[in-house]
C-alpha cells in the first residue's frame, strides 16, 4: 500500500490543474456581496463590454401601465442599476441602499442580452427563464422563513402518480413532516398548485414552501402536515429533462392548462395521496392553494367538490381572463352562483384570498370579492404592496400555512 | 360570475406583456439545436462581442500533459469550437460532425468570460460551475438509460439522517423503486458516493442515476433496489443553499473530506436506512460505490467493515493521494494488506473498478490493481476512453448495477 501513497495532498489542494477535465473552478469575480452597511454589490467581468446593467426585485419598481381588451391595467417593472467598468475589466455596481431582507431573483444585461450572473451557482429556473437567487435572511424577519435552519427537517420526495385522465404517470413532490417515517401517526394534507408554465419544482425552489414549512413547524406556528405540489399542467408527465418527451424547450403555451381537465382529474391525486400516505383522509384534515394559474385552479376544484377541501387559498389567482368559456370541461365553470351557495353552506373553515396592489389580476379578484361581499359569505383577504411575483406567493403562503387544520 | 370573464383568453396567449412582473420570457434564440444529419447548432446573440467560443465534452479532445510530484500525468481537454457571428449580432457554431447519443456539459466563453448559454435552461452544478446540458439521446444507445421512459418511476427523497458524529442532521437522498410504496416486499441497498466537493444531489443530476436504475429495472436487467446517495463532505448538512451557513459560495477545500472521519461514521447512514426502510438488512444484499473521493471512501468503507457490504465500486477512485497520511482516522488507512487479505477472505461478491485510459487517477489505480493480481485477489476491471468526467461515470454505474444481488 505504501506505493499508493506517493503522490502528496497537495494533488487535492491544486485542483485547478484539472480543471477543464472534471469541471472544477468557476468565475473568479466575487458576486453579489451582502456587505456590512446592508447594500448589495454586484460584479461581472466583461472587459470588451459596452453597457451591463442588473436588474432584480429588489430594485425601486417603475409603475407601467397597458391596456388589455379595453380595460386599463398596471404593474411594477424592477428597476435597472447600471454597472461601471473598473481598470481590470470588472463591472460593479453597489446599490445605494440597504437591500431589506427577502429572497429575490436577478440577472445582468450586457450589451442587451440578458444573463444570469456567472459568479453565482445559485440558480432558478421559472419556465423557460433562468434568475440568479439573492437571499437576505435576517433574524426576526420573514425571510428567515426561508434559511435553512437546524431544526426537524421534513422529507421532500419526487413521486409519480397513475393518472387515468391523461393516461400516463405524473410527478409530485410531496413533502411529509420530520417524524413522519418513524411515527404511526396520521397527518392532514395541503395541497399546493402551481403558475402557469410551472411545475411540481416551483414551489420548492422559488418558492422555498419546504423550508417555510420546516421552520413554520419547528416554531409550532403550523400542525405537521403532508404538503403535496402538482404539476398543472395536465399535458406533462413532470418538469422540463424529467419527462419523456426529453429535451423540449419549456414553453407558456402548453395545451389542457386552464380549461378543466386538470381541475376535473384532481381527485385522482387525493385519491393516490390517501392511498399511499398516512394521511387523515377527510375534509377537515385537507385544504388547498395555489398561485395565479394554480388560484384559479384552487377555486374550481373547491367549489366542484365542496366536501373535498376545509381550506381554500386563493394566491394572485388568474381568475377572471375568460379562459373558462372555451373550456374542454365547460361545466365545472358553469352555475358559480349555485356552486357558491353549495360551498358556503357547508360552512368551510377559511376561505383566503392574497393579492399585490399592482398586481394585474387585481381588478379581478376585486370583482370576485364583490361577489362574495354582496352575498355575505366570509373570506380572509390580505393585499400586499407589489405585483405577480413570488416575493408575494412566498409571503401568502407562509400567512396560510398557520391557520390551517387548528 | 359573467363579470369575471370579460378578459379574453389572450391573457395567457399575450404574457409577454408581463414579462417584467412574472420572469416569463428568457431568450430569443434558440440553442443548442441538434440538426437532423446529427450535428449541432450553438447559438449565442452578443451584438458587441470580440470572439466566442463553445467548449464541452462532445468537441475532440486536446491531449495535455503535466508534472506532479515529479510523476508525468495526463488528462485530455475538450477543444474548442469558434462562434461565428451572423449580421443580427448572433453568434453561431454548428459541429462538423454528427454528435453521438451522450449526455454532454458545455460552455460559451464571450471575450474570455465563461458562462452558460442563456437559450438553455438546462443547468447543472458541479461544485462551484454551472454548465448546459445536451443530452442526445438514441434507442439502443447507452444514453438511452439516461432519458426518461414511460416506465415505472421510482421516488427520490431528500431525507435528512442524525449524525453523531457531525453533531447535527445531514441530508441524504433516497431512490425507493416504482412499487416500493405499495408492496410490502424488503429490498437490497446500494449506497451511491459522490466527488470532493459535490453532494447528495450530484448523481441524480449530472449522473442520471435515478434515471438510469427505473430503465434498468424496467429492462429486467437491474432487480429493484433501494439507492441511497450520501453527502460525503461530513462537515456540511447539505447542498448548497440547503444548509444553514445559508449564502455560502460553494468551494472545493472543504475540511474532514478524505481523512477518515465520513468513513468512520459510515454504519450511521446503514443503521439510518435499515431503520426507516424496508431493507434487506444483511451483508449480501448491501453494495457500495462512488466515484473519485467516493471511490476512495468505498474502499476504506469497505475494508473496514467486511461485514457490511457485499458488493464495491470504485469508480476513477482518488486512490494514492497520500492523504491518508495526514488523516484524523488514520487507523483506517493502515494495515491495509491486512484488511484486504481479510475482506477477500469472506469472498466478497463483488470488487469492481473502472476508470478512463486518460484519468490523471490510472496509475495509482494500476499500482492498487497490481497489489490485487499478485495476491491473487479477484475483481472486475473497465477501461473506457476518455478522463475523470462524469460521462464515465454514469457508464460505470449502468455496467455496476446489473451485477448486484444475483
Amino acid at each position: 500500500m505504501k506505493k499508493m501513497l506517493i503522490f502528496a495532498a497537495a494533488l487535492l489542494m491544486g485542483a485547478s490543474a484539472f480543471a477543464q477535465q472534471a469541471l472544477f473552478g468557476g468565475s473568479q469575480v466575487e458576486s453579489p456581496v451582502i456587505n456590512a452597511d446592508g447594500t448589495v454589490t454586484f460584479r461581472y467581468r466583461a472587459p470588451k463590454a459596452v453597457r451591463v446593467t442588473v436588474s432584480g426585485d429588489f430594485m425601486p419598481v417603475q409603475h407601467m401601465e397597458f391596456e388589455m381588451n379595453g380595460r386599463k391595467m398596471s404593474y411594477d417593472a424592477p428597476g435597472v442599476g447600471e454597472l461601471k467598468e473598473g481598470a481590470d475589466g470588472v463591472w460593479e455596481y453597489t446599490t445605494p441602499f440597504a437591500v431589506a431582507p427577502e429572497m429575490y431573483t436577478y440577472t445582468f444585461s450586457v450589451d442587451g442580452l440578458q444573463t444570469i450572473d456567472p459568479a453565482n451557482v445559485f440558480v432558478n429556473r421559472d419556465i423557460a427563464s433562468l434568475t440568479s437567487v439573492l437571499l437576505v435572511p435576517q433574524e426576526g424577519a420573514r425571510s428567515d422563513l426561508y434559511a435553512i435552519h437546524r431544526v426537524p427537517h421534513g422529507s421532500v420526495s419526487k413521486v409519480w402518480y397513475p393518472s387515468a385522465t391523461a393516461g400516463f404517470d405524473r410527478r409530485l413532490t410531496v413533502y411529509t413532516p420530520a417524524g413522519y417515517e418513524s411515527s404511526r401517526e396520521k397527518y392532514p394534507v395541503l395541497y399546493v398548485l402551481h403558475g402557469i408554465g410551472g411545475d411540481e419544482d416551483a414551489w420548492v425552489t422559488q418558492g422555498r414552501a419546504t423550508q417555510i414549512l420546516d421552520n413554520l413547524i419547528a416554531r409550532g406556528q403550523a400542525r405537521p402536515m403532508i404538503v403535496v405540489f402538482t404539476n398543472g399542467n395536465i399535458s406533462q408527465e413532470a418538469a422540463p429533462l424529467e419527462n419523456s418527451t426529453g429535451y423540449d424547450r419549456p414553453t407558456m403555451s402548453l395545451p389542457q392548462t386552464m380549461e378543466g381537465t386538470f381541475e376535473t382529474s384532481f381527485p385522482e391525486v387525493v385519491k393516490f395521496i390517501d392511498s399511499h400516505y398516512r394521511t387523515l383522509a377527510r375534509k377537515q384534515s385537507r385544504a388547498i392553494c395555489g398561485l395565479s394559474m394554480g388560484g384559479f385552479h384552487t377555486l374550481y376544484i373547491t367549489l366542484n367538490n365542496p366536501d373535498l377541501f376545509n381550506y381554500s387559498g386563493m394566491f394572485s389567482a388568474a381568475i377572471g381572463t375568460g379562459s373558462e368559456q372555451t373550456a374542454a370541461h365547460k361545466e365545472i365553470y358553469e352555475d358559480i352562483d349555485g356552486k357558491l351557495a353549495a360551498y358556503f353552506a357547508k360552512k368551510p373553515a377559511l376561505l383566503w384570498i392574497g393579492i399585490g396592489s399592482s398586481d394585474f389580476l387585481i381588478q379581478s379578484n376585486n370583482d370576485f370579492r364583490s361577489k362574495l361581499d354582496a352575498a355575505g359569505y366570509p373570506y380572509t383577504y390580505m393585499e400586499t404592496d407589489g405585483g405577480h411575483i413570488w416575493r408575494n406567493w412566498r409571503i401568502y403562503l407562509s400567512e396560510f400555512v398557520p391557520l390551517l387544520f387548528k
